[in-house]
């Protein structure tokens, strides 16, 4: 099998801290999205939502979107990570934590980058007005983390899970939409530090 | 345990069909939404999103987000039906499809909607050029879930799942934005009256 990725890109990030913690290795070709190689007819019959990553098994198989491919190593890896969630409780709140921290966090953050820079106006309509508004709304749902973070030492509980590698991901792209954790988010600050030690993260960190 | 929804609104129905499938009652406690009931202080502390649905256990425990829902009921009861796929290749397609419907549908179908209408402008900036664009990518979208219905039953392949689920939820809001499935989706269009049948689906018919 082999990973389409774009090493450069969030999405990539996410997928490898996610392989890095369940410790396998898999073989990596580049896909080079700034010239919309992940838009052409070859791209969309292997992803139909014309993103990377793809997993593209030995037999042509594919499956696109990072979650659905970490759910899939993640079953077919014996371990006892639990990075879904372990009971039936548990694999709640990783999914509930995991989706408030993308749909309100990274979703927010991508389109701020998005329709703020006009990165892809190649090929998609840029509304300035709302790349503004989302980068209001990302600035306003790091305290909601924060918050939850004061209690918690990680994201979905006490233990390490997928929603704190995607609230990782949506930290280190702050910068580029001029956000950062400042010391108005103490929890967050300490929860990043915690996260930076992890032999998963500390390898990824010039990327 | 008691369900915290708004029944009116397409994540509630999305939790209901899902419930149906199962053979889960539950009850229910009704939401003001539109009357910011869910931005008050008492309901953030159970639901950190803001949003409905919420499970409120008896012991007090909330889970909140329409698909953390889904995956504790389908947890905690026995039950063949593989709502969220079997095999790791099959739960891979599942969360791929329902990730897709979701991210490249559902939520430009939300953003639309209440950008073009306002509809929640007491509590946030509309941005009347994004719910526009929204509109314009929704329709774009639909031809995707047609292409990959002209070569599977369901949405992720052979069987029943979740994704369809999100796919029917976003097709009975397409009216909402003034679009419609319309005979240039001759797949969508037969698979609507595939789901229009389901037991399930036919008893939400009036919602």
């Amino acid at each position: 099998m082999k990973l389409l990725e774009n090493s450069a890109t969030p999405s990539a990030l996410r997928v490898a801290i996610f392989l890095k913690e369940l410790g396998v290795e898999v073989e990596r070709q580049q896909v080079d999205t700034k010239g919309a190689e992940n838009r052409t007819k070859t791209f969309l019959q292997k992803a139909p939502n014309g993103l990377i990553p793809v997993l593209e098994l030995d037999d042509g198989t594919c499956i696109c979107e990072s979650l659905a491919i970490c759910r899939y190593f993640d079953a077919i890896t014996p371990n006892d990570k639990a990075l879904f969630g372990d009971t039936p409780l548990e694999q709640a709140r990783v999914e509930m934590w995991q989706r408030i921290v993308e749909l309100q966090g990274l979703v927010p953050a991508f389109q701020a980058f998005r329709n703020l820079t006009g990165f892809f106006s190649d090929r998609e309509n840029c509304i300035k007005s709302w790349g503004e508004e989302s980068q209001k709304r990302v600035n306003a749902f790091l305290p909601v983390v924060d918050q939850q973070l004061s209690t918690h030492s990680w994201v979905a509980g006490e233990h390490f899970s997928i929603a704190d590698i995607t609230l990782w991901v949506l930290c280190r792209f702050l910068p580029r939409l001029e956000l950062q954790v400042d010391d108005s988010l103490p929890n967050l600050q300490k929860w990043l530090s915690q996260m930076a030690k992890r032999p998963s993260v500390a390898g990824q960190q010039d990327r």
